[in-house]
């Protein structure tokens, strides 16, 4: 990829999880990566498009590291699928606990964007699906009762996340994010 | 309070709801309840004004709800907690599924207004806290754990629900509320 390509993407990523869609203009985005605009739009059809691509590479990112965390055959299932949200809270952590880019765009373009609303429930759902595969492990191994449904599992864990990542932007604190995991761990393997 | 308000605060709710903060002009506002301008700067400093006193107004009808789902001494306490999330999930579904509110603000605007971050956290805290009162009569009568953090737990339900309602924006379906509600409570009371 293009070397400026990228560094807008990367800014862009940094300024939409801070300001939002409607919140953020292109011009910020040039002033702060020092990119003129023609070069902008050489990479970018428009700021839909530019919000697309960020979604697309910040998914990117997401699924490197489910390949990562996922594939750790020396932990149990259930510890991979653990470890998996404890390295994204490292990321929220470095970013100064803003959430999740996929639930601020989400939650700001779904009610007006039907491209931005069916692109994010899409990607949601795909990373519930790889998730659903190592529940669906952990409960053959019998670490999950074997009446788990573990693809309806993985999607309230994945919906209960994104809603501790929205408490976790709210309070600037990792305290909702550690206390969902902890409850959807601790009871799913106890019923 | 005045009627014009009142219908201001009404549209206000239902459109910030669909277009978010920063995709809602003032213009469509005076367009679709038919005030002048000059009108709503009468009841209203700012936009931002306008926008916490819609908030207000949500969360004292989340209160309401509160209070008639919370007392009802004719169900069990965790009865009553889910029944109050049965009944703002039917004010969402007569919404059209477009989430919270308290959300959409919230992740829209904590990343660059500390009066919506702070407010809107606090709003939450106290909803989780006036729950909390409920789960905690239901752990003295055994119905949870003598062990269950019902503060915590309360704090996770709320976060939850926040992100099963971004979903539900996503999805435009009821299902991620009830999927979130069933994991909840079915496996709170079975540690």
């Amino acid at each position: 990829m293009h070397e400026t390509k990228q560094r807008l993407l990367a800014a862009g990523l940094r300024l939409m999880l801070e300001h939002g869609y409607n919140g953020l203009g292109i011009q910020q985005i040039l002033t702060e990566t020092d990119v003129p605009k023609g070069s902008f739009y050489h990479h970018f059809a428009s700021k839909e498009d530019f919000a697309l691509q960020i979604v697309d590479a910040y998914v990117a990112d997401v699924h490197a590291l489910l390949d990562a965390t996922l594939a750790d055959g020396r932990r149990a299932p259930l510890d991979r699928v653990r470890n998996f949200f404890e390295q994204v809270r490292e990321v929220y952590e470095a970013q100064g606990y803003l959430g999740c880019l996929l639930g601020a765009l989400g939650q700001e373009l779904a009610g007006t964007s039907e491209v931005f609303r069916r692109k994010i429930d899409g990607c949601v759902a795909t990373l519930a699906r790889r998730l659903a595969v190592c529940l669906e492990e952990a409960r053959t191994r019998g670490d999950l009762p074997a009446t788990t449904n573990t693809i309806q599992m993985a999607e309230v864990l994945v919906d209960a996340w994104e809603g501790a990542a929205l408490r976790t932007r709210l309070a600037r604190s990792g305290q909702p994010l550690e206390a969902v995991l902890d409850f959807c761990f601790a009871t799913a393997t106890a019923r």
